[in-house]
Protein backbone atom coordinates (compact mmCIF):
# COMPACT_ATOMS: atom_id res chain seq x y z
CA UNK A 1 0.00 0.00 0.00
CA UNK A 2 1.37 3.19 -1.37
CA UNK A 3 -0.91 5.75 -0.72
CA UNK A 4 -0.49 8.58 1.93
CA UNK A 5 -1.13 8.19 5.48
CA UNK A 6 -4.52 8.06 6.70
CA UNK A 7 -6.35 8.58 3.52
CA UNK A 8 -9.69 7.55 2.99
CA UNK A 9 -10.46 4.01 1.88
CA UNK A 10 -12.88 3.50 -1.17
CA UNK A 11 -16.16 2.69 0.42
CA UNK A 12 -15.78 4.20 3.92
CA UNK A 13 -17.26 7.26 5.31
CA UNK A 14 -15.20 9.69 7.63
CA UNK A 15 -17.56 11.20 10.74
CA UNK A 16 -16.44 13.73 12.26
CA UNK A 17 -16.81 13.18 16.26
CA UNK A 18 -16.77 16.20 19.07
CA UNK A 19 -16.47 15.73 22.35
CA UNK A 20 -15.14 16.62 26.04
CA UNK A 21 -14.71 14.91 29.22
CA UNK A 22 -13.53 15.43 32.35
CA UNK A 23 -9.97 13.71 32.75
CA UNK A 24 -9.95 13.13 36.17
CA UNK A 25 -10.97 9.43 36.08
CA UNK A 26 -8.48 8.67 32.51
CA UNK A 27 -5.30 7.56 32.67
CA UNK A 28 -4.95 9.95 29.62
CA UNK A 29 -6.44 9.51 25.51
CA UNK A 30 -4.42 7.08 24.54
CA UNK A 31 -5.34 3.26 24.65
CA UNK A 32 -3.44 1.50 27.25
CA UNK A 33 -4.06 -2.36 28.16
CA UNK A 34 -6.04 -2.37 31.43
CA UNK A 35 -6.22 1.16 31.86
CA UNK A 36 -9.42 3.33 31.67
CA UNK A 37 -8.39 5.81 28.49
CA UNK A 38 -10.91 8.39 27.01
CA UNK A 39 -9.67 6.62 23.65
CA UNK A 40 -10.44 2.81 24.93
CA UNK A 41 -14.16 4.32 25.95
CA UNK A 42 -14.87 5.88 22.84
CA UNK A 43 -14.04 2.57 21.39
CA UNK A 44 -15.88 0.76 23.29
CA UNK A 45 -19.19 2.50 22.45
CA UNK A 46 -18.48 2.76 18.97
CA UNK A 47 -17.87 -0.92 18.85
CA UNK A 48 -21.19 -1.35 20.92
CA UNK A 49 -23.10 0.80 17.89
CA UNK A 50 -21.49 0.12 14.77
CA UNK A 51 -20.16 -3.72 15.89
CA UNK A 52 -16.66 -4.77 15.91
CA UNK A 53 -13.63 -2.83 14.16
CA UNK A 54 -10.50 -4.52 13.85
CA UNK A 55 -8.87 -1.47 12.52
CA UNK A 56 -10.87 0.51 15.79
CA UNK A 57 -12.69 2.53 13.41
CA UNK A 58 -9.38 4.27 12.05
CA UNK A 59 -9.83 6.37 14.93
CA UNK A 60 -8.08 9.45 15.00
CA UNK A 61 -7.69 13.14 17.66
CA UNK A 62 -6.82 16.46 16.75
CA UNK A 63 -4.74 16.13 20.58
CA UNK A 64 -3.93 13.57 22.11
CA UNK A 65 -4.14 14.55 26.07
CA UNK A 66 -1.86 13.33 29.09
CA UNK A 67 -3.54 11.66 32.17
CA UNK A 68 -5.63 13.58 34.31
CA UNK A 69 -5.79 17.20 31.17
CA UNK A 70 -9.60 17.50 30.53
CA UNK A 71 -10.95 18.98 27.17
CA UNK A 72 -13.68 20.92 27.21
CA UNK A 73 -13.52 20.49 23.54
CA UNK A 74 -11.49 18.06 21.42
CA UNK A 75 -12.41 16.48 18.07
CA UNK A 76 -11.78 13.38 16.43
CA UNK A 77 -12.69 11.23 13.06
CA UNK A 78 -13.64 7.70 12.33
CA UNK A 79 -14.23 5.73 9.34
CA UNK A 80 -17.13 4.02 9.10
CA UNK A 81 -17.80 0.81 6.36
CA UNK A 82 -21.52 0.68 4.79
CA UNK A 83 -22.21 -2.27 6.96
CA UNK A 84 -21.59 0.29 10.33
CA UNK A 85 -23.52 2.81 8.42
CA UNK A 86 -26.30 0.67 8.00
CA UNK A 87 -26.31 0.15 11.85
CA UNK A 88 -27.41 3.51 12.37
CA UNK A 89 -30.91 2.87 11.15
CA UNK A 90 -33.85 4.77 11.86
CA UNK A 91 -32.82 6.90 14.97
CA UNK A 92 -30.41 9.24 13.98
CA UNK A 93 -29.28 10.83 16.96
CA UNK A 94 -26.11 8.78 17.08
CA UNK A 95 -24.39 11.73 19.21
CA UNK A 96 -27.65 10.95 22.26
CA UNK A 97 -27.17 7.30 21.66
CA UNK A 98 -23.20 7.36 22.15
CA UNK A 99 -24.27 9.24 25.54
CA UNK A 100 -26.59 6.88 26.78
CA UNK A 101 -23.78 3.88 26.09
CA UNK A 102 -21.15 6.52 27.82
CA UNK A 103 -20.28 7.39 31.51
CA UNK A 104 -20.83 10.69 32.40
CA UNK A 105 -17.21 12.13 32.35
CA UNK A 106 -17.34 11.89 28.74
CA UNK A 107 -19.72 13.31 26.59
CA UNK A 108 -20.50 13.24 22.61
CA UNK A 109 -21.22 17.15 21.79
CA UNK A 110 -21.54 15.97 18.33
CA UNK A 111 -21.32 13.31 15.16
CA UNK A 112 -21.74 14.59 11.88
CA UNK A 113 -20.49 13.58 8.15
CA UNK A 114 -17.14 15.43 7.76
CA UNK A 115 -16.54 17.08 4.75
CA UNK A 116 -14.32 15.90 2.18
CA UNK A 117 -10.66 15.66 2.96
CA UNK A 118 -11.56 16.33 6.54
CA UNK A 119 -8.94 14.71 8.98
CA UNK A 120 -9.00 15.43 13.02
CA UNK A 121 -5.48 15.67 13.62
CA UNK A 122 -3.63 16.85 10.27
CA UNK A 123 -6.66 19.49 9.18
CA UNK A 124 -6.18 21.44 12.90
CA UNK A 125 -4.28 24.85 12.24
CA UNK A 126 -4.69 25.46 15.96
CA UNK A 127 -5.08 23.92 19.77
CA UNK A 128 -6.07 26.21 22.38
CA UNK A 129 -5.85 25.11 26.01
CA UNK A 130 -6.73 26.67 29.48
CA UNK A 131 -5.01 26.31 32.69
CA UNK A 132 -7.05 27.35 35.53
CA UNK A 133 -5.57 28.64 38.70
CA UNK A 134 -7.36 29.68 42.29
CA UNK A 135 -4.51 32.04 44.00
CA UNK A 136 -5.45 33.33 47.52
CA UNK A 137 -7.50 36.18 45.53
CA UNK A 138 -10.06 33.85 43.73
CA UNK A 139 -13.14 33.01 45.66
CA UNK A 140 -12.67 29.33 46.22
CA UNK A 141 -15.14 27.52 44.41
CA UNK A 142 -15.35 23.70 45.31
CA UNK A 143 -17.35 22.75 42.53
CA UNK A 144 -14.14 23.74 39.89
CA UNK A 145 -11.66 21.75 42.27
CA UNK A 146 -11.47 18.53 39.50
CA UNK A 147 -10.11 21.54 36.96
CA UNK A 148 -8.30 24.27 38.86
CA UNK A 149 -5.06 24.34 40.86
CA UNK A 150 -5.33 25.72 44.06
CA UNK A 151 -2.27 28.11 45.48
CA UNK A 152 -2.88 29.64 48.99
CA UNK A 153 -0.95 32.88 47.56
CA UNK A 154 -2.01 35.68 45.64
CA UNK A 155 -0.19 35.67 41.91
CA UNK A 156 1.07 39.01 40.31
CA UNK A 157 -1.29 38.62 37.33
CA UNK A 158 0.38 41.60 35.32
CA UNK A 159 4.00 40.21 35.90
CA UNK A 160 2.67 37.49 34.43
CA UNK A 161 1.19 38.32 31.61
CA UNK A 162 4.30 40.61 30.94
CA UNK A 163 6.21 37.64 30.75
CA UNK A 164 3.79 35.50 28.45
CA UNK A 165 4.17 37.98 25.76
CA UNK A 166 7.95 36.72 25.59
CA UNK A 167 6.60 33.18 24.69
CA UNK A 168 4.55 34.71 21.65
CA UNK A 169 6.11 33.77 18.11
CA UNK A 170 8.07 30.95 16.90
CA UNK A 171 10.62 29.59 19.42
CA UNK A 172 12.28 26.58 19.65
CA UNK A 173 10.60 25.58 23.16
CA UNK A 174 13.56 23.21 24.00
CA UNK A 175 13.48 24.33 27.65
CA UNK A 176 9.54 23.62 28.07
CA UNK A 177 9.57 20.14 26.37
CA UNK A 178 9.61 16.44 27.53
CA UNK A 179 12.70 15.21 25.78
CA UNK A 180 11.57 13.05 22.79
CA UNK A 181 14.13 10.91 20.50
CA UNK A 182 12.59 12.40 17.27
CA UNK A 183 11.04 15.62 16.40
CA UNK A 184 12.09 19.47 16.45
CA UNK A 185 10.84 21.20 19.77
CA UNK A 186 9.95 24.43 17.61
CA UNK A 187 6.68 25.87 17.88
CA UNK A 188 4.31 28.63 17.15
CA UNK A 189 2.62 30.40 20.03
CA UNK A 190 -0.16 32.36 18.27
CA UNK A 191 -1.91 33.81 21.51
CA UNK A 192 -0.47 33.78 25.17
CA UNK A 193 -3.04 35.18 27.91
CA UNK A 194 -3.43 35.61 31.61
CA UNK A 195 -6.49 37.33 33.03
CA UNK A 196 -8.51 36.90 35.77
CA UNK A 197 -12.23 35.78 35.12
CA UNK A 198 -14.73 38.23 36.86
CA UNK A 199 -17.37 35.99 35.67
CA UNK A 200 -16.09 32.85 37.09
CA UNK A 201 -14.74 33.29 40.69
CA UNK A 202 -11.63 35.13 39.70
CA UNK A 203 -9.51 32.69 38.75
CA UNK A 204 -7.19 33.44 36.74
CA UNK A 205 -7.31 31.82 33.50
CA UNK A 206 -4.01 30.95 31.24
CA UNK A 207 -4.77 30.29 27.51
CA UNK A 208 -1.89 29.54 25.33
CA UNK A 209 -3.21 29.03 21.25
CA UNK A 210 -0.42 27.48 18.95
CA UNK A 211 -0.31 25.57 15.68
CA UNK A 212 0.73 22.53 17.69
CA UNK A 213 2.45 21.85 21.51
CA UNK A 214 5.69 19.78 22.34
CA UNK A 215 4.75 17.45 25.28
CA UNK A 216 4.87 19.10 28.86
CA UNK A 217 5.01 22.24 27.45
CA UNK A 218 1.80 24.34 28.25
CA UNK A 219 2.50 23.02 31.88
CA UNK A 220 6.07 23.80 32.17
CA UNK A 221 5.06 27.51 30.61
CA UNK A 222 2.58 27.63 33.44
CA UNK A 223 4.66 26.68 36.57
CA UNK A 224 7.23 29.52 34.87
CA UNK A 225 4.73 32.10 35.28
CA UNK A 226 3.32 30.79 38.46
CA UNK A 227 6.97 31.26 39.27
CA UNK A 228 6.97 35.09 38.79
CA UNK A 229 3.54 35.53 39.42
CA UNK A 230 4.62 34.78 43.11
CA UNK A 231 7.64 36.49 42.75
CA UNK A 232 10.00 33.99 43.05
CA UNK A 233 11.27 34.22 39.53
CA UNK A 234 11.90 37.19 37.26
CA UNK A 235 10.93 37.97 33.70
CA UNK A 236 14.52 38.22 32.41
CA UNK A 237 15.21 34.97 34.22
CA UNK A 238 12.22 33.23 32.65
CA UNK A 239 13.52 34.87 28.79
CA UNK A 240 16.72 33.27 29.90
CA UNK A 241 15.80 30.06 30.36
CA UNK A 242 13.62 29.89 26.96
CA UNK A 243 16.87 30.95 25.07
CA UNK A 244 19.23 28.61 26.57
CA UNK A 245 17.26 25.69 25.24
CA UNK A 246 17.49 23.39 28.14
CA UNK A 247 15.70 21.88 30.73
CA UNK A 248 18.47 23.53 33.27
CA UNK A 249 16.02 25.58 34.81
CA UNK A 250 13.98 25.63 38.45
CA UNK A 251 10.36 25.61 36.90
CA UNK A 252 8.24 22.54 37.55
CA UNK A 253 5.58 21.06 35.56
CA UNK A 254 2.22 21.90 36.94
CA UNK A 255 -0.11 19.42 37.75
CA UNK A 256 -2.35 18.21 35.11
CA UNK A 257 -5.30 18.73 36.61
CA UNK A 258 -5.86 22.57 36.03
CA UNK A 259 -5.34 21.95 32.05
CA UNK A 260 -7.90 21.79 29.69
CA UNK A 261 -7.93 21.44 25.69
CA UNK A 262 -10.66 24.46 24.72
CA UNK A 263 -10.45 24.04 21.46
CA UNK A 264 -9.35 23.07 17.77
CA UNK A 265 -9.33 25.36 14.87
CA UNK A 266 -9.70 24.19 11.53
CA UNK A 267 -9.63 25.66 8.23
CA UNK A 268 -12.98 26.69 5.80
CA UNK A 269 -13.67 23.74 3.95
CA UNK A 270 -11.98 24.61 0.52
CA UNK A 271 -8.78 24.99 2.13
CA UNK A 272 -9.02 21.48 4.36
CA UNK A 273 -6.72 19.11 1.83
CA UNK A 274 -4.29 22.42 1.35
CA UNK A 275 -4.37 22.06 5.29
CA UNK A 276 -3.85 18.20 5.52
CA UNK A 277 -1.09 18.07 2.95
CA UNK A 278 0.84 20.61 4.51
CA UNK A 279 1.03 19.35 7.85
CA UNK A 280 1.52 15.80 6.68
CA UNK A 281 5.24 17.62 4.48
CA UNK A 282 6.23 18.72 7.94
CA UNK A 283 5.02 16.92 10.65
CA UNK A 284 6.50 14.19 12.68
CA UNK A 285 3.95 10.95 13.75
CA UNK A 286 4.44 11.91 17.51
CA UNK A 287 3.21 15.49 17.60
CA UNK A 288 -0.11 16.58 19.24
CA UNK B 1 -30.83 27.85 81.35
CA UNK B 2 -33.66 29.24 80.73
CA UNK B 3 -32.18 31.95 77.52
CA UNK B 4 -33.27 31.72 74.11
CA UNK B 5 -31.70 28.83 71.54
CA UNK B 6 -28.28 29.77 70.13
CA UNK B 7 -27.34 32.74 71.89
CA UNK B 8 -23.73 33.21 72.32
CA UNK B 9 -22.40 32.34 75.77
CA UNK B 10 -20.25 34.55 77.54
CA UNK B 11 -16.20 34.50 76.96
CA UNK B 12 -17.26 33.06 73.24
CA UNK B 13 -16.46 34.67 70.27
CA UNK B 14 -18.67 33.94 67.43
CA UNK B 15 -17.22 33.60 63.77
CA UNK B 16 -18.43 33.51 60.21
CA UNK B 17 -17.14 30.81 58.02
CA UNK B 18 -18.51 30.75 54.05
CA UNK B 19 -17.97 27.39 52.55
CA UNK B 20 -18.66 25.63 49.07
CA UNK B 21 -18.56 22.01 48.29
CA UNK B 22 -18.62 19.29 45.70
CA UNK B 23 -21.15 17.44 47.06
CA UNK B 24 -21.00 14.15 45.00
CA UNK B 25 -19.18 12.59 47.22
CA UNK B 26 -20.79 13.21 50.66
CA UNK B 27 -23.30 11.91 52.37
CA UNK B 28 -24.94 15.46 52.65
CA UNK B 29 -24.07 18.13 55.16
CA UNK B 30 -25.48 16.81 58.28
CA UNK B 31 -23.42 14.47 60.48
CA UNK B 32 -24.08 10.28 60.33
CA UNK B 33 -21.99 7.90 61.94
CA UNK B 34 -19.54 6.50 59.65
CA UNK B 35 -20.65 8.37 56.78
CA UNK B 36 -18.47 11.23 55.07
CA UNK B 37 -20.52 14.26 55.70
CA UNK B 38 -19.77 17.95 54.46
CA UNK B 39 -20.41 18.91 58.28
CA UNK B 40 -18.36 15.71 59.78
CA UNK B 41 -15.33 16.90 57.41
CA UNK B 42 -15.39 20.64 58.57
CA UNK B 43 -15.69 19.26 62.49
CA UNK B 44 -12.57 17.37 61.61
CA UNK B 45 -10.80 19.97 60.87
CA UNK B 46 -11.51 22.67 63.00
CA UNK B 47 -10.74 20.08 65.97
CA UNK B 48 -7.34 19.80 64.02
CA UNK B 49 -6.82 23.06 64.26
CA UNK B 50 -8.48 24.61 67.39
CA UNK B 51 -8.73 21.23 69.52
CA UNK B 52 -11.44 19.56 70.79
CA UNK B 53 -14.43 20.87 71.35
CA UNK B 54 -17.58 18.70 73.33
CA UNK B 55 -19.93 20.64 71.53
CA UNK B 56 -18.34 20.68 67.89
CA UNK B 57 -18.41 24.05 68.30
CA UNK B 58 -21.80 24.97 68.49
CA UNK B 59 -21.41 25.00 64.61
CA UNK B 60 -24.67 25.87 62.54
CA UNK B 61 -25.38 26.07 59.07
CA UNK B 62 -27.60 28.32 56.89
CA UNK B 63 -29.14 25.60 55.23
CA UNK B 64 -28.27 22.06 54.94
CA UNK B 65 -28.09 19.99 51.71
CA UNK B 66 -29.29 16.75 51.17
CA UNK B 67 -26.25 14.08 49.72
CA UNK B 68 -25.09 14.85 46.28
CA UNK B 69 -26.60 18.60 46.44
CA UNK B 70 -23.49 21.16 46.18
CA UNK B 71 -22.84 24.08 47.69
CA UNK B 72 -21.15 27.15 45.15
CA UNK B 73 -22.06 28.81 48.90
CA UNK B 74 -23.12 28.08 52.22
CA UNK B 75 -22.75 30.17 55.93
CA UNK B 76 -22.04 28.55 59.18
CA UNK B 77 -20.84 29.76 62.21
CA UNK B 78 -19.21 28.32 64.99
CA UNK B 79 -18.55 30.28 68.48
CA UNK B 80 -14.91 29.39 69.67
CA UNK B 81 -13.32 29.89 73.40
CA UNK B 82 -10.33 32.30 74.48
CA UNK B 83 -8.65 28.69 74.47
CA UNK B 84 -9.02 27.95 70.83
CA UNK B 85 -8.69 31.62 69.91
CA UNK B 86 -4.94 31.60 71.06
CA UNK B 87 -4.25 28.73 69.02
CA UNK B 88 -4.64 30.80 65.74
CA UNK B 89 -1.43 32.18 67.02
CA UNK B 90 0.42 34.19 64.27
CA UNK B 91 -0.94 33.10 61.17
CA UNK B 92 -4.03 34.72 60.44
CA UNK B 93 -4.62 33.42 57.58
CA UNK B 94 -7.42 30.49 59.39
CA UNK B 95 -9.20 30.13 55.58
CA UNK B 96 -5.85 28.66 53.86
CA UNK B 97 -4.58 26.55 56.87
CA UNK B 98 -8.27 24.90 57.16
CA UNK B 99 -8.44 24.22 53.45
CA UNK B 100 -4.38 22.79 53.58
CA UNK B 101 -6.32 20.23 55.98
CA UNK B 102 -9.90 19.39 53.85
CA UNK B 103 -10.10 17.43 50.84
CA UNK B 104 -10.42 19.47 48.00
CA UNK B 105 -13.61 18.92 47.28
CA UNK B 106 -14.33 21.15 50.31
CA UNK B 107 -13.29 24.51 50.63
CA UNK B 108 -12.97 27.71 53.03
CA UNK B 109 -13.80 30.33 51.37
CA UNK B 110 -13.61 33.28 54.54
CA UNK B 111 -13.44 32.68 57.93
CA UNK B 112 -13.98 36.06 59.87
CA UNK B 113 -14.94 37.43 63.47
CA UNK B 114 -18.92 37.90 63.08
CA UNK B 115 -20.70 40.61 63.35
CA UNK B 116 -22.87 41.02 66.76
CA UNK B 117 -26.16 38.87 66.53
CA UNK B 118 -25.03 37.34 63.43
CA UNK B 119 -26.32 34.01 63.71
CA UNK B 120 -25.72 32.20 60.04
CA UNK B 121 -29.33 30.05 60.20
CA UNK B 122 -31.51 32.23 61.69
CA UNK B 123 -29.88 35.75 60.30
CA UNK B 124 -30.20 35.01 57.09
CA UNK B 125 -33.37 36.38 54.61
CA UNK B 126 -33.16 34.25 52.22
CA UNK B 127 -31.45 31.29 50.27
CA UNK B 128 -30.52 31.05 46.75
CA UNK B 129 -30.48 27.57 44.66
CA UNK B 130 -29.68 26.83 40.93
CA UNK B 131 -30.48 23.47 39.28
CA UNK B 132 -28.38 22.96 36.25
CA UNK B 133 -30.09 21.11 33.21
CA UNK B 134 -28.27 20.23 30.00
CA UNK B 135 -30.94 19.53 27.51
CA UNK B 136 -30.31 18.44 23.70
CA UNK B 137 -30.02 21.98 22.78
CA UNK B 138 -27.06 22.32 25.04
CA UNK B 139 -23.45 21.53 24.56
CA UNK B 140 -22.57 18.60 26.38
CA UNK B 141 -19.66 19.79 29.09
CA UNK B 142 -18.49 16.51 30.35
CA UNK B 143 -16.30 18.86 32.98
CA UNK B 144 -19.54 20.19 34.45
CA UNK B 145 -20.76 16.49 34.62
CA UNK B 146 -21.32 16.45 37.98
CA UNK B 147 -23.45 19.34 38.43
CA UNK B 148 -25.35 18.90 35.70
CA UNK B 149 -28.38 17.02 34.97
CA UNK B 150 -28.46 15.64 31.06
CA UNK B 151 -31.36 15.06 29.32
CA UNK B 152 -31.13 13.63 25.71
CA UNK B 153 -34.34 15.84 24.54
CA UNK B 154 -34.83 19.52 23.98
CA UNK B 155 -37.24 21.45 26.65
CA UNK B 156 -39.18 24.32 26.03
CA UNK B 157 -37.78 27.21 27.95
CA UNK B 158 -40.43 29.46 27.72
CA UNK B 159 -42.92 27.55 28.87
CA UNK B 160 -40.85 26.33 32.24
CA UNK B 161 -40.49 30.15 32.42
CA UNK B 162 -44.30 31.11 32.50
CA UNK B 163 -45.12 28.02 34.69
CA UNK B 164 -42.06 29.32 36.93
CA UNK B 165 -44.21 32.06 37.26
CA UNK B 166 -46.68 30.53 38.98
CA UNK B 167 -44.72 29.80 41.82
CA UNK B 168 -43.62 33.05 43.09
CA UNK B 169 -44.90 34.50 45.99
CA UNK B 170 -46.53 32.96 49.67
CA UNK B 171 -48.09 29.36 48.73
CA UNK B 172 -48.76 26.28 50.86
CA UNK B 173 -46.39 23.99 49.11
CA UNK B 174 -47.66 20.62 50.59
CA UNK B 175 -47.75 19.38 47.10
CA UNK B 176 -43.84 19.80 46.46
CA UNK B 177 -42.79 18.78 50.09
CA UNK B 178 -41.02 16.04 51.14
CA UNK B 179 -43.75 14.85 54.23
CA UNK B 180 -42.64 16.14 58.16
CA UNK B 181 -44.04 15.71 61.35
CA UNK B 182 -44.01 18.94 62.07
CA UNK B 183 -43.80 22.58 60.71
CA UNK B 184 -45.84 24.22 58.10
CA UNK B 185 -45.05 23.84 54.05
CA UNK B 186 -46.19 27.52 53.40
CA UNK B 187 -42.89 29.22 51.71
CA UNK B 188 -42.58 32.45 49.98
CA UNK B 189 -40.71 32.04 46.89
CA UNK B 190 -38.98 35.90 45.95
CA UNK B 191 -37.47 35.00 42.60
CA UNK B 192 -37.65 31.98 40.23
CA UNK B 193 -35.86 31.85 36.84
CA UNK B 194 -35.15 29.75 34.21
CA UNK B 195 -32.94 30.73 31.66
CA UNK B 196 -30.19 29.35 28.92
CA UNK B 197 -26.91 30.44 30.04
CA UNK B 198 -25.37 31.56 26.66
CA UNK B 199 -21.81 32.21 28.78
CA UNK B 200 -21.76 28.33 29.96
CA UNK B 201 -22.55 25.77 27.25
CA UNK B 202 -26.40 26.91 26.91
CA UNK B 203 -27.10 24.90 30.04
CA UNK B 204 -30.62 25.86 31.53
CA UNK B 205 -30.39 27.43 34.84
CA UNK B 206 -33.31 27.03 36.85
CA UNK B 207 -32.77 29.80 40.11
CA UNK B 208 -35.22 30.07 42.56
CA UNK B 209 -34.68 32.65 45.80
CA UNK B 210 -37.38 32.06 48.68
CA UNK B 211 -36.75 32.81 52.65
CA UNK B 212 -36.21 29.59 53.34
CA UNK B 213 -37.62 25.82 51.59
CA UNK B 214 -39.19 22.15 52.90
CA UNK B 215 -37.36 19.38 52.04
CA UNK B 216 -37.03 18.52 48.50
CA UNK B 217 -38.85 21.60 47.64
CA UNK B 218 -36.75 22.57 44.40
CA UNK B 219 -36.04 19.06 43.30
CA UNK B 220 -39.86 18.76 42.89
CA UNK B 221 -40.82 22.13 41.82
CA UNK B 222 -37.56 21.26 39.10
CA UNK B 223 -39.45 17.92 38.12
CA UNK B 224 -42.53 19.79 37.18
CA UNK B 225 -41.01 22.50 35.36
CA UNK B 226 -39.03 19.44 33.07
CA UNK B 227 -42.33 17.50 32.37
CA UNK B 228 -43.56 21.00 31.13
CA UNK B 229 -40.54 21.97 29.05
CA UNK B 230 -40.52 18.24 27.63
CA UNK B 231 -44.51 18.63 26.62
CA UNK B 232 -45.40 16.25 28.76
CA UNK B 233 -47.65 18.36 31.13
CA UNK B 234 -49.64 21.73 30.99
CA UNK B 235 -48.55 25.05 33.50
CA UNK B 236 -52.46 24.29 33.93
CA UNK B 237 -51.58 21.12 35.45
CA UNK B 238 -48.86 22.20 37.26
CA UNK B 239 -51.13 24.85 38.41
CA UNK B 240 -53.70 22.27 39.88
CA UNK B 241 -51.34 20.46 41.38
CA UNK B 242 -49.92 23.24 43.34
CA UNK B 243 -53.54 24.02 44.41
CA UNK B 244 -54.14 20.37 45.36
CA UNK B 245 -51.69 20.64 48.66
CA UNK B 246 -50.86 17.12 48.43
CA UNK B 247 -48.43 14.92 46.43
CA UNK B 248 -51.09 12.72 44.26
CA UNK B 249 -49.06 14.45 40.88
CA UNK B 250 -47.07 12.66 38.30
CA UNK B 251 -44.15 15.19 38.99
CA UNK B 252 -40.91 13.26 40.50
CA UNK B 253 -38.28 14.80 42.76
CA UNK B 254 -35.23 14.97 40.27
CA UNK B 255 -31.85 13.86 40.92
CA UNK B 256 -29.35 15.98 43.51
CA UNK B 257 -26.76 16.46 41.77
CA UNK B 258 -27.67 19.20 39.44
CA UNK B 259 -28.58 21.32 42.61
CA UNK B 260 -26.35 23.82 44.10
CA UNK B 261 -26.89 25.91 46.90
CA UNK B 262 -25.61 29.79 45.42
CA UNK B 263 -26.46 32.38 48.03
CA UNK B 264 -27.15 33.39 51.88
CA UNK B 265 -28.70 36.54 52.03
CA UNK B 266 -28.19 38.65 55.46
CA UNK B 267 -29.33 42.07 56.50
CA UNK B 268 -27.60 44.93 56.94
CA UNK B 269 -25.53 44.48 60.59
CA UNK B 270 -28.15 46.77 62.83
CA UNK B 271 -30.99 44.76 61.39
CA UNK B 272 -29.41 41.04 62.70
CA UNK B 273 -30.65 40.78 66.01
CA UNK B 274 -34.47 41.92 64.55
CA UNK B 275 -33.90 38.94 61.81
CA UNK B 276 -32.80 36.58 64.41
CA UNK B 277 -35.75 37.36 67.13
CA UNK B 278 -37.96 36.74 64.02
CA UNK B 279 -37.19 33.79 62.53
CA UNK B 280 -36.85 31.97 66.18
CA UNK B 281 -40.44 33.33 66.93
CA UNK B 282 -42.00 31.82 63.57
CA UNK B 283 -39.89 28.73 62.56
CA UNK B 284 -39.80 24.85 63.81
CA UNK B 285 -36.29 23.69 64.58
CA UNK B 286 -36.50 21.35 61.46
CA UNK B 287 -36.35 23.75 58.73
CA UNK B 288 -33.71 24.53 56.14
Amino acid sequence: MNMPVDQLVDGFVRFRIDLSYDGTDFAGWARQPGMRTVHGEVVRVLTQLFGDSETDFDLRVAGRTDAGVHAEHQVIHVDLNERQIRRIGRNKDVAGRLNKLLDQDVRVRSFEQAPEHFHARYGATYRRYRYRVADATANQNAMHGRFTLWLSYELDVLEMQATALEFYGLHDFASFCKPRDIGTTIRDIKEITVKRNKHDNNVIEIEVMADAFCHNMIRSIVGALIKVGGGRATKAEVVAALGAKNRAHPYKVVEPHGLSMIEIGYPPVKKLAEQVALVQRTRTLDEN
